[in-house]
């Protein structure tokens, strides 16, 4: 497994790899690494990956000013042993001055789909990911990207990115993976007390209720259930950040809930901030 | 000669090209070509291209609301018949629509170097640019793109989106081509009468009066050139827009003209603007 921290010589050696035929997946992670990005690198193999590069990158520009880049968990050691075990070719382990010039000033932006959920919350996070996702395309050269769907608003945004820039690169988007108790595998879930921990199974709970009722009814008005999952996250302890229904696709909110749509919920255990989401 | 008016044909031809081992290079226009453009297109060739891509688009999006979109001179058979005699491998003509989704959302927007001169009278104007020029990088793949030095700063912004986005592009930029007169080649010159065009002399002259003032004297304050090259332009009848002498490199006003910094003019010509520049 070769391990790049210089972005020219990881672009070199892609567009190398490229030149030979080979077809290249790209995991972007920010590290810390759980069963979850293991499994985006499982189905960078399924999707028939020549080589799969994974990038381990705790990116500032995505971060506000009040949120946690500085104390985000970061483990290399851990995170090249576990990359190497689930078969990657290579590892893009960049300092933040590798990736962005003192004078840093090119910025891509998603204007529509960014605006709501975690973008509202957020501000500038979205504009980070875009830009720093924008930068990793053009250095590992991907044929496809794997996303997790734990970052639903992520992967619409991304996916409209690829859209509106003409980016050659399929975006793959990997099913939740969670803990047995249902919490979806999180490397903010280190900050959890036992208590925390416990409140938290709320979400994915309410969720599947939601999606229950849908199974069963075919169709449901979101307000009510936006009141029970609101309820419910309140009594176990959490503080509701947001719970929305929308279309997959658009992220457009939904008054009816039907399937196919996305019920997705962000709220603080403590103040860590969870998210999570459902396709109903 | 291959005419691509669908993007993704464009792409997959570009694609295989690449894959095929070949130097592509890329000379985006938005059209009605002169020799300035056909220039690009020879130092396209000089630079040992394979294959040259020239894109013949006005975007939409580079233009204010108030400026000459819908106006801007468009001749495709002519543009046709000129890249093939000039030895275009590929023209690509897409229509408004073809590159931009009705509910486009991704903007490419550089922040530093666009804020000043041309950014500065024409706001979006840049972020029009860049995000047009990312699409087209990633439709024709070039190993390399050829930008003419009259739009001096969109050059230094695309050089700078290349380095920040991590384009595997490299920027060349090929001279100020000119009328026997002086006058720099554009294809906005057609809008000009003939006592407008006679008028539109005194930006080339004051310039260069300006470089033979540093070449005489190895530096010079920019302050009493400026009120030089205003008065000069004023007199003959031109409406000055800006002039300004910044450091190549960085587009920073410098307040002594040294060798290597560039002059950059805009003014208007009746209702035409005109822009112009020298490296003294």
């Amino acid at each position: 497994m070769r391990i790049f921290r210089d972005a020219a010589k990881l672009q070199k050696w892609c567009m190398q790899q490229k030149r030979m035929g080979k077809r290249m997946a790209l995991v972007p992670t920010m590290g810390y690494l759980h069963e979850g990005h293991l499994s985006l690198i499982e189905t960078a193999k399924k999707n028939r990956a020549d080589e799969i590069v994974v990038s381990v990158f705790v990116n500032p520009v995505q971060f506000g000013p009040n949120e946690d880049y500085a104390t985000y968990p970061r483990n290399e050691k851990s995170d090249l042993a576990k990359c190497r075990k689930a078969g990657a070719s290579a590892v893009f382990l960049p300092t933040p001055e590798a990736l962005y010039a003192p004078d840093h000033s090119v910025y891509v932006n998603e204007e529509r789909l960014s605006t709501g959920l975690c973008g509202a919350r957020r501000p500038g996070h979205f504009r980070g990911v875009c830009t720093v996702v924008a930068k990793l395309f053009n250095l590992a050269q991907p044929d496809f990207a794997v996303f997790g769907q734990k970052d639903f608003q992520q992967a619409a945004v991304i996916n409209r990115m690829v859209r509106d820039i003409n980016f050659p690169v399929e975006i793959v988007v990997a099913p939740i993976v969670r803990e047995e108790s249902g919490l979806a595998k999180s490397s903010r879930n280190t900050y959890l007390s036992d208590a925390e921990k416990a409140s938290a199974l709320a979400i994915f709970a309410s969720l599947r209720e939601t999606a229950g009722a849908v199974a069963e009814k075919g169709s449901v008005p979101w307000k009510s259930q936006k009141a029970r999952i609101v309820r419910k996250l309140e009594k176990a302890g959490l503080k509701v950040d947001y719970a929305e229904a929308v279309d997959a696709a658009t992220l457009e909110d939904v008054k009816t809930l039907k399937p196919g749509n996305a019920v997705l919920v962000a709220a603080f255990a403590g103040r860590t901030r969870l998210i999570d989401n459902i396709i109903v």
